[in-house]
């Protein structure tokens, strides 16, 4: 197994509205969106709003899995890119839901994944919003 | 924020068995036990088969998710483990999975998610199914 069967990026999305965080039925639309906008092919979705508040959403797609869970008390929300298919626009998604969320910073991380060895990961940091 | 607010598992099985991988009404009693067995409350699940072959999967739980996605051409499962909790049993989760897909190898990469940035990640491998 020469090259990675798949690509797995990692968020961190710092000041977000909390409001929005907080709300499955905001998030459905939004996180669906960004999918559909990185050319992905939803399956099926799960949204569930947590007590006292918080979200976990996963959405299968053909090409693998986006999921966000989301802390509205920090602002924050942790969303993950699962691909196996280089069609799926992973950049085109993740910018529709930074810009969805209206988040102030953005940390990510990607891997490879499906290789017998770990690769190493490739890090980037951007504020969220600016060009 | 200065504590994680989550640590997120990423693991590659290698050599498993390619009959279980590709049979989603397999590996759902399977990953459900594996969640079970490591104090996970499951919320609800998505079990979808792919053609030809592979499956996606994923548990929502209290907890945040468990996830698995399968290569049974390469013997290969990508298993994330996911957890806002420190109560849930990772380690339980992970042998649970390993010794059910009957996995030869087993590389397991965990991260803080939720912190301002970047952690260094700890990896380990060993070998599915020894003592």
């Amino acid at each position: 197994m020469s090259s990675p069967l798949a690509v797995h990026t990692l968020l961190e999305l710092h000041g977000c509205d909390p409001a929005l965080l907080k709300d499955a039925e905001a998030l459905r639309p939004l996180l669906l969106g960004a999918v559909r906008a990185g050319h992905g092919t939803v399956v099926t979705e799960i949204f569930h709003n947590f007590s006292p508040h918080g979200v976990s959403g996963v959405i299968v797609i053909a090409e693998s899995h986006v999921a966000i869970h989301t802390w509205p008390e920090h602002g924050f929300a942790a969303v993950d890119i699962f691909s196996c298919s280089s069609a799926l626009d992973q950049v085109k998604i993740e910018n529709c839901i930074r810009l969805g969320l209206r988040a102030s910073k953005v940390t990510r991380r990607a891997f490879h994944r499906g290789q017998a060895e770990p690769d190493s990961p490739e890090t980037s940091e951007e504020n969220g919003g600016q060009p």
